[in-house]
């Protein structure tokens, strides 16, 4: 398999990006048709090179890294932004294990979901195939160029990666490691492409192109998950933000109700599993909420109550109404005195962004109809909302949490970039 | 559960038909976290009191019915078309036996799809729910009416029906069934509405309501499918057309050869898994294609033949570039002579529409080749593409057939409108 000659375009002209973009877009349909029929083991030895690769390319990768970074600094992004960028050495041998991960895991393709019989003798099968190509639109993080490339090569799919474009550099130089991975298997390097140009105009181009992509998952702030949703012609992935509640109801165990708020809370606070709301039932809030509440404050968070919350622990914000629906991704959490299990449903459905909510409590028939009637991707019973994540899921790996009810729900990993097909074997049979 | 009033709107204006669009929406969303939650006892009752009620209305159901098909007649409308319009008292009875068979399906919703404990004690549960509130755009015909409003009730969602404008009176006559079923059992009537308007711009407002549909499931001509696909803002269960093949294999039978070659084509012209175009292995076209031609002309099939095939049977119309991608639906079969296994799945993947495919050969290795490499939704071997069809398959009913790769692929039944969600239990845990 030899690199396919660049396209001789002009990638500052509206014209050359989008010729480019098409051609980027052939390309990973016809991998993708290689792929979808590769052994397993040309897979998994494609991975293990390239995280070899990554180990063997350190000084180079981190030398595009270091170049990317003094510009994103040159040019005051924020910290936060900055921090994400950076790798170290422990970041990139992480980097290569994740990819060594992604290989240890089980092929999903081509296992057999289902099995039957019809009178007729026809025997039917369904069967995991995948999903062609994945077009990946991500936040300035370089890490994710190969998780979500080798998420998609394990499962048989062609990958489109657009990251930031402050990580432009380091991501390239990431996906030279992948292509050497493939190379060295004999599976096409079209298999994973990242879009040539930092041209955000790039993005547009790709959620036009439903010929050459078969979905698109966006990773990063809501007004991109937005654009995506509203612009795309192809299905979306949807990850939207993380809006998790914690409810202590009135049957909660007190420890559990302290350990599990501030847990969710103030383990990690930048990961979408992190709560923003606490919502207390009113029968307990007065001998409760003080305790957790000093607890979360003891831990470094700020505190923003309504004016029942208040009312049973003063040193506390105001919250107005845009409290129930911002996802701070920091060490703030806002607390709404509810009305039992139904207003706690009624407040998560109406406010959260379906992703995971926990019920604290140590009754069972209120434990069962949380977990029946919040309308969420992940609900939990007497267990903190930072288990959204599917390594804690047992999945190995995954590309992000999905918000949408469509197709994939929850962590996105190997499995849930897959569809199927029915296989259907006769003997000669005619429909009458 | 009283019927709500109607808005007070003028639907012949653009912001009057909006407004009311909206509020049925908003009705659907209401109605579909009732529906979420209701048992199956109870959507089994609606089911067959629904099926009563349009036994019970028979005379009113077929009045409206040929006020129908009177305007449709006088307007010089197509014969088909007419045809799929009419009501008789035996398709009556079908309809509401329909209602009945969904009832006696496996209720699909709160059925746990996998679980499974983690070293820490957490206990995950992925458990079917609902999507939501379904939008279903279909042609004129009455019977979808009940068929989609019952398969939404019974996999616990809110439906919006907008039929072909032709059969307004029927569908509006078979929704009251509708109603008087749910009504019956306490479930509200807003579970299942019908667009109130015969207005073809209903339907652009459908698509630019996400927020109030979850879904959207087209069933039509190609103009309907490609303008839902650009316009939609929700995610699309696409049914494009069925242009299926038959593959007769240089290992095949003869025998069965021309009989599914001649079922596959013959039985039904009108159905999506009608084949289209009969695709035959050079090294056996010679000997076995005149005999296949020959019953399919016996059987009143017109045949458009490539130059390879009108060498070996010289009474067939020339076959032009145009005629392997279109969907006939009609008496006319397509033969193209092709080179092996390879040639045939390199003929359906570029030509095809991803629906079903059929190989008839009894070499097991050509079958396997076969059944992994057509990228269709169903691949069969040694059995007539007629087989398409969730009946079937034994799914007891479907909305269609799912060309698309996401979410519901094939037949669409009542597993196929469902999400999930996962469960999580624990006693306490955080996150280290």
């Amino acid at each position: 398999m030899t690199l396919a000659e660049p396209v001789n375009t002009d990638l500052t002209t509206e014209a050359g990006l989008e010729a480019e973009m098409l051609e980027v877009g052939r390309r990973a349909r016809a991998a993708a048709a290689t792929l979808a029929m590769a052994p397993t083991a040309a897979k998994d030895k494609a991975l293990l090179a390239a995280a070899q690769a990554i180990r063997d390319s350190t000084a180079a990768i981190l030398e595009a890294n270091a170049a990317d970074v003094a510009d994103a600094t040159a040019k005051g992004q924020r910290a936060s932004l900055v921090d994400r960028l950076i790798l170290t050495p422990d970041r990139l041998e992480d980097v290569a294990a994740g990819l060594e991960t992604i290989a240890a895991l089980p092929d999903p393709i081509g296992s057999v979901l289902a099995e039957w019989t019809r009178p007729n003798g026809l025997k039917f099968e369904r069967r995991r195939t995948p999903l062609g190509v994945i077009g990946i639109i991500f936040e300035s993080r370089p890490n994710v160029t190969a998780d979500a490339g080798g998420l998609c090569l394990k499962s048989g799919n062609a990958a489109i990666l657009r990251g930031g474009s402050e990580s432009f550099r380091s991501s390239t130089a990431i996906v030279d490691c992948l292509h050497q991975g493939l190379h060295a298997t004999g599976l096409p390097e079209d298999a994973i492409q990242a879009v040539p140009t930092r041209d955000r105009a790039a993005v547009g181009h790709m959620l036009r192109m439903p010929d050459f992509i078969d979905v698109i998952v966006p990773r990063g702030g809501k007004s991109l998950i937005e654009r995506v949703q509203t612009e795309a012609r192809m299905p979306v992935f949807a990850h939207l933000e993380g809006l998790c509640h914690v409810y202590v109801d009135a049957g909660a165990d007190p420890e559990k109700a302290v350990a599990i708020a501030v847990n969710a809370k103030m383990r990690r606070t930048s990961v979408c599993g992190a709560a923003e709301t606490l919502l207390i039932d009113r029968a307990i809030a007065p001998t409760l909420l003080p305790r957790i509440a000093s607890a979360l404050q003891d831990a470094g968070c700020t505190l923003r109550g309504d004016d029942a919350a208040r009312a049973v622990y003063q040193d506390m914000q105001v919250a107005t109404d845009a409290d129930w629906t911002t996802e701070y991704l920091d060490a703030i959490l806002s607390i709404a005195v509810v009305d039992g299990v139904p207003g706690a449903i009624d407040h998560i459905n109406r406010n959260g962004s379906h992703h995971t909510d926990s019920i604290v409590t140590e009754n069972a028939d209120a434990a069962e109809r949380f977990l029946n009637e919040v309308d969420s991707a992940i609900v939990l019973h007497n267990a903190s909302t930072q288990y959204a994540d599917g390594a804690e899921f047992g999945m190995g790996a995954e590309i992000g949490i999905s918000t949408g009810r469509m197709h994939a729900r929850g962590p996105v990993g190997t499995e849930q970039l897959t569809s199927f097909k029915y296989v259907v074997r006769g003997t000669g049979q005619t429909r009458p």
